[in-house]
């Protein structure tokens, strides 16, 4: 706390103009209906996410030693792409420590930046302890992903851009993983515009930084589960916790569909790829965490680092919660000309089989009959129990429906 | 021709300052590599496509007597939301005719603007033809989607925003349909900049615009094939066919293949969804359909009206030809221990299995065993390659691979 100030958050933005994008702040449609919602959208910033600004601000401080020791970190994610590249613009050596586990796609976009990467066997905690042992041994100068000052002003230089961008904005609602993120906005913001409220949203099955502010002390949590891997955080440091319990309004959660139904509005309305961690203050807004009605609002887009098989999966989850993919089991007497009758049936309602399955053998039925399991993609819900009804009236069993 | 003047777009420009957004111009990062490739986000337009533009100026160029009657447009997409945009926000009453297949977001989105949409059986033709009927009966103003100089010099202030961003560009690669976008992009590049090439890039599927060049004059194609159905026109418009061959310096096609990958890494990349339409310039910067080398490139991104549905196939080809989903099927001997041999040689190799099916009554295989089909997660190809070594050497049978 002692270190930051909006000088220091100006003087990073100076130092970041020729490195990070002044992200645009694009208006939302029909994400939360009675307010007027922005996205401030730092997926599109360089490297997929807003960690290079804390990072870049950070390594253009250290000293001459410092920078000729080279700089380590360990990340799984957005830290390790922020901290390559500005170690690589700096001309500094970089190591990052990373699980053996992380998405190939992430490792090699770290070492597309340049950084020596150390796939460390293990979890999260694994790559941090190595880390730690590197640095000691090797000399480097360790660059925490949020618990730092530099880093905190590098991050604060987004609250600056959205009040350039929108001077009278009442509420900006900002995803909280350590919390340094929401630490440096809200600094920003507070200072220069008070009457803005500013809330944090973390995944509710990480709510670390809620408890710790509801606590008024830093817990940690034994165990986080979420999707939101970027937020998936089970301690917030001492700074941030300090710096949010001053300058934040509130901390909300949101549950892993919910944030899942915000990555595919984002998809779907506004065009945006997010991560889950990037997509939390949009599920806030979306699912009434906080009161926006008649409000100027800025949610805060913090990254859009998905892997694309679990993007594969929100949007299939989506699509089955919407109506769109549907999957019903039937009962069928094990005759002639029965898949004819159902796919008629589907066909004239306008749904398009994508799947189709036969069971002969399922214990739970009689001998002469069969379970026919047929994926769909269909219109929406109500297009569904057209067809399930016509198939029930056509004297169809319907076994389950998903 | 004879309407369209530089003057024209710069009016344009003028009277669509409060409606449309200056999109962003954003550096892409390894898409092709040798070329510096920028990407002109019109899939984050409002209305998520370019067509507002034009939709917009030719409706406000409209005399007094002729908003009155109100306008009508067919369209299956982007023109169709444009078009009732523009109306509403000029408060005009607006009628879109659209095929009764078309996707439920795309009706409900053109709803969502005001207009009154009319569902017409069939495919796009038929819209057309009653929506022509619909003029003439009720006196409405047909709003034709490109062959018009308003709606084309709408289009055109594209052009002057890219030479304001970049103001050094030496090649913009622009989607061509009906070629409205590309006739005014080019015409306004073209006045300004004549050292800068432009390239059309159409669907293979659907390459009218590409053979009318080619044979000097307006061809119509019998059918058109293509997943982006955006730019699936058969027969471009004369003033289209007249500024294209004169302004536009080549017309390239990509296969939907291509286009898919394009798509894929646009997402993944750049955390920009597009459509089909909306990425065939990428694909063709990617697929080295024109020379970049060296060059300074800007990609028009025209739209990002995908359907879900199409976006997740998109996905899952992708991450199939990307190695990172892999489907095997195997023979086995129909005994005990089986399924936890294979599911062991896969999880030892960090496969991720997802999906399993036995199939016992293939008349293709002997009575004594089964074939197993395992849908799995990995990491590349060369982690699949593994896998199936792995089996092999374990004695199984290896019958596919997909």
């Amino acid at each position: 706390m002692e270190n930051l100030t909006l000088d220091k958050i100006y003087h990073a933005a100076y130092v970041l103009k020729s490195v990070a994008r002044k992200t645009d702040l694009i208006k939302a449609v029909g994400l939360c209906p009675g307010s007027d919602i922005y996205l401030k959208t730092e997926n599109l910033q360089v490297t997929g996410s807003f960690k290079v600004r804390g990072a870049y601000y950070k390594i253009s401080q250290l000293t001459e030693e410092e920078r000729e020791r080279g700089v380590i970190a360990s990340s799984a994610g957005n830290h390790a792409q922020g901290v390559a590249l500005a170690a690589k613009q700096n001309g500094i050596p970089c190591v990052i420590c990373m699980p053996d586990g992380a998405p190939i796609s992430k490792v090699e976009a770290t070492k597309s930046y340049g950084a020596r990467v150390c796939l460390v066997k293990g979890a999260y905690d694994d790559s941090y302890d190595y880390a730690c042992q590197l640095q000691e041994k090797e000399g480097y100068t360790f660059i925490h992903p949020f618990n730092d000052p530099e880093v905190i002003a590098g991050q604060g230089t987004i609250g600056l851009e959205i009040l350039d961008q929108m001077p009278d904005v009442d509420v900006v609602l900002v995803p909280v993983g350590g919390g340094g993120l929401i630490s440096g906005v809200a600094f920003a913001i507070k200072k220069l515009h008070p009457e803005c409220k500013v809330y944090g949203v973390q995944a509710a099955g990480a709510p670390s930084m809620k408890e710790s502010v509801e606590k008024k002390e830093a817990v940690t949590l034994d165990s986080v589960s979420t999707f939101a891997d970027g937020i998936a955080v089970k301690h917030p440091g001492d700074l941030t916790f300090e710096l949010v319990s001053r300058y934040v309004d509130g901390v909300v959660t949101v549950t892993d569909d919910e944030t899942a139904c915000a990555v595919l509005a984002l998809m779907e309305k506004q065009k945006l790829v997010t991560e889950g961690a990037g997509a939390v203050a949009v599920a806030a807004a979306m699912f009434g965490k906080v009161d926006l009605k008649g409000k100027k609002v800025v949610c805060l887009l913090s990254g859009g680092n998905i892997d694309v098989n679990i993007l594969s999966r929100v949007i299939n989850r989506g699509l089955v919660m919407a109506g769109r993919n549907s999957t019903l089991t039937l009962q069928l007497e094990d005759k002639p000309g029965q898949l004819k009758d159902v796919s008629e049936i589907i066909s004239r309602c306008g749904g398009n089989v994508v799947r189709v399955h036969h069971n002969q053998s399922d214990t739970n039925m009689a001998i002469t009959s069969c379970y026919l399991t047929v994926s769909m993609e269909t219109r929406d819900r109500a297009q569904v129990e057209q067809i399930k009804k016509e198939l029930v009236e056509a004297g169809f069993q319907l076994i389950s429906n998903t």
